[in-house]
């Protein structure tokens, strides 16, 4: 099974590394992180860099396309080279998969036309505007489309995906093996379930990025 | 804050990825990827690799530490290099904190000595073997040390910290922005949750991965 995850300038790590960290695991899987060019691609914050191995065009056809989310999507709604590998993928993949913000990308491709999709709690807005059905599930499968919500939820995601291709003992096996037991010691994790006062800081923060997501899907 | 993660080849990703993408939000939080030499660092399956921004001498005294786990490291329990780096980095740290077997390496630098801490559930007498007294919690705090369990619990173990450092609102802050709202699709995530015959599937993929973690111990 070859798996292929897109990386980008200003892509959000644990988009990533989450579903590699699951998928890497199942027998015979060969991850590829690919990009615009093979070196290292520097995250959100600017403070870390994955190594991409190789260019888009030479992993055309992988059986699983896994698409994270990240600040740096919002620049490539528009990038033709990277639509048009995401599409071609999915033409020919096993599972098309996103997380995050990772679903604009799918959205943007035009692979979302109606149907019910995720992203990060943020973005449901945006999802909408790029043709999609947002829907506030953590995990949303749609045919061979399967999308996830914000960060960590692509943990879960790839988890699914290998019970969906692999049945449930081998999803606990690779859950046992990364010990994915959570505990976390406070109980926010949607916006369904944190205080309103940490939602509206959460999103003033996002905000004061700077970032004007809208204007970017409208300038389409 | 300043921030220190140490890489190493056969380091697991989402051990260092996942207290990475807790802690980099918090404001001021300045992360540092460190490592015997800069530039990139692959982990236990050969398929990603990491950068390495610095020296482990160039970061000696961070305000946390957080050392990741993975097969790497038991080539490392006799490493006076990175052993001395963390003796010094943790006489002068704030929180000293480990992920899955990285807390093999907090015992090899002697800093678990009769102390309650936690690895993967694979290495728990191994890491008895160094010192600690091992127990089951997720995340275990010990004064300034933070161990936590297998892989995925290192997003746990920071979620904790920064409640720790900095009150519930931080914590469900960084929840909620990375929309921590655990749903796995099986519940297998320990070897007291998962049946039998998983955990037996697990330990025996695990010892035909040809290691000898004990005989490393007692080459020491």
């Amino acid at each position: 099974m070859q798996v292929a995850i897109p990386l980008y300038d200003g892509f959000t790590a644990l988009d990533a590394v989450g579903p590699y960290e699951v998928l890497s695991r199942v027998p015979g899987a060969e991850m590829r992180f690919v990009g615009f060019e093979i070196g290292p691609v520097r995250t959100d914050n600017d403070q870390l860099a994955l190594q991409v191995n190789a260019e888009l065009e030479q992993v055309p056809e992988p059986d699983v396309i896994c698409v994270p989310g990240g600040l740096g999507s919002r620049a490539l709604l528009d990038d033709q080279r990277l639509l048009g590998w995401i599409r071609h993928a999915h033409d020919h993949s096993q599972w098309t998969t996103s997380v995050c913000t990772g679903s604009l990308l799918l959205g943007a491709a035009g692979l979302l036309q109606g149907l019910p999709a995720t992203t990060h709690w943020l973005e449901r807005d945006l999802l909408a505007e790029l043709g999609a059905r947002p829907v506030t599930e953590r995990v949303v499968a749609q045919g061979k489309i399967v999308t996830a919500a914000g960060v960590s939820s692509g943990i879960d995601m790839a988890l699914r995906l290998v019970q969906l291709m692999h049945g449930d003992v081998a999803a606990q096996a690779i859950q046992l093996s990364i010990e994915y037991d959570p505990e976390p010691p406070v109980d926010a994790g949607s916006p369904e379930k944190a205080p309103d006062s940490v939602v509206e800081l959460v999103r003033t923060a996002a905000a004061t990025r700077g970032e004007q997501p809208r204007e970017v899907a409208r300038r389409r």
